[in-house]
């Protein structure tokens, strides 16, 4: 690790309201595998922050881990999910969609963001082909918001989807790993009970957003899979001390902190925009969110990681590089300065 | 069904010799699960015609079972299969290998076969990215020969794939659903022994070409998966009475016949494409096997579908359809007359 | 092969009226996949024989596929399936249950039926269990009629058993690829209607009732599992040429077909088992259908393997062996009066 | 929960040394994905701990996820793992194991150990059979250490049970869940030396024995499955806070932690068992660890529930129950007087 590093959004710990938590709460005798109080609490500040008390909501350990396993579990076995070809769980998820049984049918995209046209033209072609009892059957929409790319959809981009959703029976799944950031976006019209009215089933990231680990999975009413805790002890995704995702999320969702430290990020990632517009970098793309996508001359590329962690996000061409810098919960404006710094010194 | 139809190779039973064969056997006393000395002379004959002692021979019922089968025990767990999106593993058969936990990665075609340079951009991508241990590995090639479309490979083509295997560590598989139309199309320059050099694995089609039911999957010298024969039972794939596929394979491969019937379907088909280009029809690609798609005005489809059993294939736009004319080893004279007699009354 | 063999069931090819209907229909065009006239007839009569109208059959190729595709399907993904310790799918099975995804949950039998105090102790157990949730859910009872030893449930039995699974909610599934030569046995109360009432879903076997491969699944009413058509395509069990399995099934059900030749081989095994008998060969326990268990001295085993094609089944103790002798329909008077012979030269 | 508990070894968090790490090192930027500083010094611990530099070590969150991941990338899928019936992976992991395609094969069992007789009666039955091709192939042993039942094998009968893995090409796999307390039992003379050279490979369980949670597996040399990183993203078993295990057991094997702990817990149980012997109650079995199962009269059982946490285990017989009671990490001296007081109170 550099001396500072925007190498992504998890690269520290948690934050100190979750740490102080777990010492106050130590040694309470709990229940085991989630059905202890701060679980049950953490489950009714999120349905609250949703507006939506018929929810269901679940806390899983990881992204990967949450994706397998509301898709598997929603999905009947010969049906899909579709997804743009960048979404994570088409390309970084090492097939684990595919493990349990199901096909990721990949969709055009732009900037992360999946082609609504492509999506009309899928199901058309789907339903319109006598054959389609040989294929398998799309049946839900996989999106990611704020996308890989740190894009966002816009509500009537996602209330189109989700109308999209209901017209084709589909279900409409999304993947908020990073969602605080995206709710905290400067201009972003969307919010969490929009999600909750929205999607059939949508996960609120805490690993990115200020959790050791954890993502809290929220299902619409009627929409939790059958026998759930079995299936997420099934998959190895239960955990003995569940107390370790009730805290955290049962802390982050007491008074507003999760919107607050997003909001901070989205502070810092604009701080660190500003930075790069004031030199005169060039931008890959127009990213809203923590995750901010500049393309570098490879020379330049090469000193500034010697003093900095960055993300090699992809080759740009022969001479240029697209890197990422991420902003979190913890990056610091003395961070940004001293990224300045650096940046000053290497390119005057 | 019509009176006369040419909706697709399947459609008629088996090749007489076979049926005289089953008739002449039927009360022999064999061993089951394929050991029975049918199917070891079967196997011997295939792996004469491919002039490949070495390699090992199996008996299957059916082409997606043989897809699923060999490309699940080919790959371990976290592999995946690069297919043309138009491939029939990635279309049409259910999510089959998806169902046994592998990916299939898409790439761009045309008239069916592969885009080399896409397959060789999706290999770089992949060993130049360095969080690729997050991805499924990319470690077969499977296409289809002929293709979904009737399109070949060259043999040069399939050279260069098949070198592009060696040099990324990946197997060559190829479904030869059809295989016997390819191998016989005229100007085709692939053998049977040609092929059994440059896969690892591929299979020659019989439910296509004369059999009842029946696919033959050839692994080259050392890569039969180990216990194939434990894991064909453990997918529901092993026949008590190996003796239907062992006779099948056995009549096919004796004096020719495989060969000769392939030869007989292309010769029809070729009658077929001389009738439609003689009365002006418009090809929807250049197709030099047994399956030749036509460009019909809706209406014109309409009224022939009334008489003569034809395969849709796809809306080609709002007044045009293209429609499949597949001929096969059962397909006669008579029935192209009265294929012509028909457009004859219906165009003019 | 011996000159004469008793091995199993199906080292036969199939009853002659099969091969004079693939004859006669060869050239017929019909459709792929199961939908063409034969198999619809096939369905019809399979109901009509059952009495059920209301029920829905599906053809497939073999035993273990059917076994496979019915419990997968029937299950949802964290349920099991309780059997026999003796039990096909439990044992003879390569794991193909398990590798669907489903525990098998073996209980104690006697001669190859289950051992009801055993199961209601297992059900008891599990619903009095606390802690069930993290266990997989018992869902289903799988049992063979006849059994693996050729025994046979009473009519009160299975009662007993589908009452037990309605009141804990469980389906009863019957594995009947020795069907006919169960309905056949002398003294026999259980009828094909009595099945379909008491079952959610049995299978009728064809592979080792005439047929050259095939089983008959029958769903009651509304057990048809969503989008089977499509699953057994997934599962690589779905046949082109549907005749294959449509044109043996429609045959065995006219006139009685199935029935008779089951009779037949039921009669051969009366004869067997007066044969037996008779030279005070010592059973190993009591089958009534075609199914012979005898246990042998060591050094007559060999002697008689020699001559006659046997199965051999466990060893008995250190000096002698339980060997198993199958009649079925292709048994002739002949080969019986020939074991006599051979068995009378060797123990006299 | 009660005032005071023995519900489980999981009711509190994790040892203070843990929570002071966490705190020291929150801010400090890490790579994600278990290759930053402290999950290479965890492992190199551990390592050093089982005096077997060769091995590998990994990280992981739970003990199902653990037994599925191992267990599913050491076997091949047509391999099945034997345990006793009693084992974790049989009854109360949901069937994880199945989930993953892999048949769990129970054999007979005492107070939670594998009878080693049965267990060489399975594999000389597989052997022996003829037909063993059609079944699935017994290709590792699973034991816990302790078992379920809190008792433990002694070196011999390890080294039996390795040296029966040896001669039949099996792997010895233990599942440590509670080795800790194992390894610090009164009398026993098992080491972790001893595991490392006697286990193909093992888990070192942190979550019951100081942990939030996390095991850590411990591969023999060449024993790692291929591409196992790659395998546990895909299984959704990646953390991307790697820290937050490799924290706690860098900790844990930091002078001797873990043991220290574990030796605790031993020694509350020694002193529970004590109390409970001068109180004259009977004992189910005799269990060396931090588990301790009693049987009370179902009257004093429902008195004794209202004041103190305590494991249901099973229904002894109508008028008594079997209830566990386990120390921790955590138990206090306190607690045990407590409960010697309430015991007093509800007996005299």
């Amino acid at each position: 690790m550099k001396k500072i590093s925007f190498e992504s959004d998890y690269i520290q710990g948690c934050h100190e309201a979750i740490l102080n938590r777990f010492t106050e709460t130590n040694y309470e005798q709990l229940s085991g595998y989630g059905v202890d109080r701060y679980c049950e609490s953490a489950k009714q500040k999120i349905k609250a922050a949703c507006q939506s008390e018929n929810s269901e909501v679940f806390l899983l350990t990881g992204g990967t881990q949450t994706n397998q396993l509301v898709i598997d579990t929603m999905l009947d076995s010969c049906e899909a999910v579709i997804s743009a070809k960048t979404g994570h769980i088409n390309g970084h998820e090492a097939g684990a969609i595919e493990y349990t049984g199901h096909k990721v049918l990949e969709i055009a995209q732009e900037n992360g963001k999946i082609d609504i046209s492509a999506l009309e033209q899928l199901l058309q072609a789907f339903h319109g082909d006598a054959n389609n009892q040989h294929m398998a059957t799309p049946k839900m929409i996989y999106l990611s918001h704020p996308t890989e790319y740190g894009t966002l959809y816009t509500f009537a981009e996602l209330r189109r989807i989700s109308d999209i959703c209901k017209k084709n029976g589909l279900y409409l799944y999304i993947d908020g790993a990073r969602l605080g950031y995206g709710l905290m976006a400067k201009g972003s019209d969307v919010t969490l009970p929009d999600l909750a009215r929205l999607c059939d089933a949508f996960y609120i990231g805490g690993t990115k957003v200020g959790a050791l680990c954890g993502e809290a999975v929220v299902f619409a009413e009627g929409r939790t899979p059958k026998k759930f805790f079995t299936k997420i002890k099934q998959h190895g995704a239960l955990l003995a001390k569940g107390r370790l995702l009730g805290i955290q999320f049962d802390t982050l969702f007491t008074n507003d902190l999760y919107f607050q430290i997003s909001k901070h990020a989205i502070d810092m990632a604009e701080e660190l925009k500003a930075l790069f517009t004031a030199r005169g970098f060039q931008f890959f793309l127009d990213s809203p969110t923590n995750q901010i996508f500049i393309i570098l001359e490879n020379r330049l590329y090469q000193t500034l990681s010697e003093q900095v962690g960055v993300g090699f996000w992809e080759q740009y061409d022969d001479t240029h590089t697209v890197i990422r810098f991420a902003t979190s919960w913890a990056t610091r404006r003395e961070d940004i300065a001293q990224l300045d710094q650096i940046l000053r010194e290497i390119t005057e």
